[in-house]
């Protein structure tokens, strides 16, 4: 329990063009929104962040530290991504169908290799270098049905010191027998998890019921019940993908008043919970989500490889009664596992709908808007002294490409580091993530 | 005039799985539309393909070529963008407007830098060199309204050997004055710039109005008197891409029935006419473009991008009326010089409007379907004997990712083959391309 074993502490400096937000640019202007340092300097103590300034005025008071010089490079906060299966990192790009069909058709085969523990160890650690390699270093991670996926899943994340949080997929109906909990199993194996990983470094558990076409009422209640009995857990499903799905709920829960009424009614909508997807989802159920602080994962890549459709970023963002909102890669639904990508994708479904997606309105989604979907902000998703010192360091000229585009230098002003982000958010993948720090180590794969 | 300058001639034998179209995929059984040699020799004489088939066949007749050995690698026709903006290639990920406004904020103040004929040099020799990275060997070009800029990208195409399509932007009207040029000026600089370049090598000439708002109806039908002029020209614009667009140039030509019927009046729809977008057009208009061989270019990273809409390839695929549909990337709007991700994004727009596409018809919109759309097909597109050598070779493990995803061999079957193709459609991009050759000759940038 407690910290990491042999977490190491690192101090350091690092110098190059800062930028992360410090308010949510959907609300308040981008100047206010996001804290931009032209030339600045980064202090990282002990793990976490101590300080941030000009170079020049932090330059002499920090002199006793190793300095990293990323001049020209735009350092930020590692991105979040709030909906994730590790156990489909290796079925990407799965043919042909959409939601319900692809579940059956690919998915359950796939998830029944993790009863294996080597096996999903394997996966576990090639899934976080691959985020890391990415630039995410906080998840909200999907494991499979057994426990031995979680157990190997958190293993791995504390051998990296990471913050994750994932949970034991529940799922009592609907899927194959080979996949099947019961309440009970699911409730003793969710709770033997929380009690041996929930807090233990930086690892997080969510409560996890697939959706709720595979968990009965009973099942529901009793995932409802662990958020009671711990504090700080997590609930992590999915919502309204699709508009078969949807259907589905409507017959399967008649009693109830529509899909997010059945996780209300059981008790699972609270501050605490994320709900990947919504692309189908009503006004009234925005106003809820508003209500209850719950979260949406907007996951664009996946909505379009299963032909889910638009979500309407829009509306979780009114100000009347607004949703948080992260973005999630929903890997393997979805396509990539960089969040530069996904926002390419994010900005395009904007498009789709008439609206545009500033690049610090991406910026926010994919870092400090994560961050508060996960409730997590003051820990994650910016520069704040005090927050864990996760940090990227992304190249504006990592490809030719973006070599000739990016030509204005970084340090100019607020519109040109716009620019920039903008182009590596729709060009950049893997290889424009120049750094990746966790607690202040670099990541090396 | 005649072959490029000292064009190389080699003669060699490539070994691995051979994979290309020999009909249409839309609309015959993919056993039928596609050639597939698990462990296949492809055999390639003076620039030309000589004969294919199974390595053990082609083993003992041709020992005396040297052999390049692609085992487990996939090696298809190179890939042909049917529409593209050299011009634009520094300015991909402009942000935040919809097609008009982005033609003024961004597009014109660009292209007016293709006056300098050093510029344009070196903007076409980086275009080409990524085209070539990301696989791509023949594409349909829009230069810029300068003459130099032709001549400029011309030059660079030549001296690569390569089978390239381009010409003058015509654009009389609604421009900056530092981009109009006038009908008789037009005219004149493309008879020119025909004269000197149509023919040449492997390069042939688009007379290319950029479209209909910016060229008046005496710029159009000076267009027409060239395609009359010139064999084997092509006419190259744009067609019904966005719904403001499509009621502009109803109110700038009331006379007509319409977008199409400007372009049909004034006599510029014919076999060898390309048409980008085509998102917004009507049943009539399919009809009329099924009738007159003209073809369309499926662009969909850039319909999404500016948020044009969804292009109805299944509607251009019918049976009935079918009209000829290439692939384009319409860099710089579009997001990415890669077919394979520009494939990844037409499988997204079909599934957005609940049409499956499968690898194969991807594969054949990026290939013979390209080729078809240029007329092109007894030269490129496809592996038949006599056609260019210009060949690229794909690795379905290029990534830590793909190699995890594609264990399968590709020399097992048909399915595992398409499986591996769809892999790298929605995950590669040019890490993915291992070698291109341009007329068995093989490029490094």
């Amino acid at each position: 329990m407690g910290q990491p074993s042999a977490a190491p502490v690192p101090s350091l400096a690092l110098r190059g063009t800062l930028l992360d937000c410090v308010a949510d640019p959907f609300f308040v202007p981008a100047a206010e929104a996001v804290r931009y340092v032209p030339d600045g300097l980064l202090v990282v103590e002990n793990g976490h962040i101590a300080a941030l300034g000009p170079f020049t005025d932090l330059q002499d008071p920090y002199a006793h530290l190793p300095l990293v010089d990323y001049s020209g490079h735009l350092i930020m906060p590692g991105f979040i991504d709030t909906h994730v299966h590790y156990p489909q990192t290796g079925m990407i790009a799965a043919y042909g169908a959409q939601l319900l069909e692809w579940l059956n058709q690919y998915t359950f085969p796939t998830e029944r290799q993790f009863q294996d523990p080597s096996h999903a160890r394997r996966i576990a650690d090639l899934f976080l270098d691959e985020l890391l390699k990415n630039g995410t270093t906080t998840a909200l991670v999907f494991a499979a049905v057994f426990p031995e996926s979680v157990e190997a899943f958190f293993e791995a994340a504390l051998a990296r010191n990471l913050r994750m949080i994932s949970g034991k997929v529940l799922m009592d109906r609907h899927a194959p027998d080979y996949l099947r909990d019961t309440p009970q199993t699911g409730y003793a194996q969710s709770k033997a998890l929380i009690e041996k990983w929930h807090g233990r470094g930086r690892l997080a558990y969510a409560v996890t019921p697939r959706f709720a076409a595979t968990s009965t009422e009973a099942q529901l209640k009793a995932a409802a019940q662990l958020l009671d009995e711990f504090p700080d857990l997590y609930l992590h499903t999915h919502l309204s993908e699709n508009v078969n799905e949807v259907a589905w709920i409507r017959e399967l829960f008649p009693q109830y008043d529509g899909y997010l009424d059945v996780y209300d009614q059981t008790g699972l909508v609270r501050e605490r919970s994320v709900f990947a997807h919504g692309v189908q989802i009503t006004e009234a159920e925005f106003r809820r989500l508003s209500e209850a602080k719950a979260a949406i994962s907007f996951c664009p890549t996946s909505n379009l490889f299963l032909g889910s459709g638009l979500f309407r970023l829009d509306r979780a963002k009114s100000a009347a009664s607004p949703v948080k909102v992260g973005l999630g890669t929903d890997v393997g639904a979805g396509t990539s596992f960089s969040l530069l990508q996904t926002a390419n994708e994010a900005y395009k479904v904007a498009q789709l709908r008439r609206q545009a997606l500033s690049p610090f309105q991406a910026l926010f989604l994919a870092t400090l808007g994560g961050a508060q979907a996960l409730c997590l902000e003051d820990k994650i998703g910016s520069f704040n002294p005090g927050n864990e010192a996760d940090i990227i360091v992304l190249n504006p000229r990592a490809t030719p490409l973006l070599a000739l585009r990016n030509q204005a230098p970084i340090t100019a002003d607020l519109a040109t580091v716009a620019d920039a982000l903008f182009s590596l958010l729709i060009m950049g993948d893997d290889r424009a993530v120049a750094a990746t720090y966790i607690l202040g180590q670099r990541f090396s794969p």
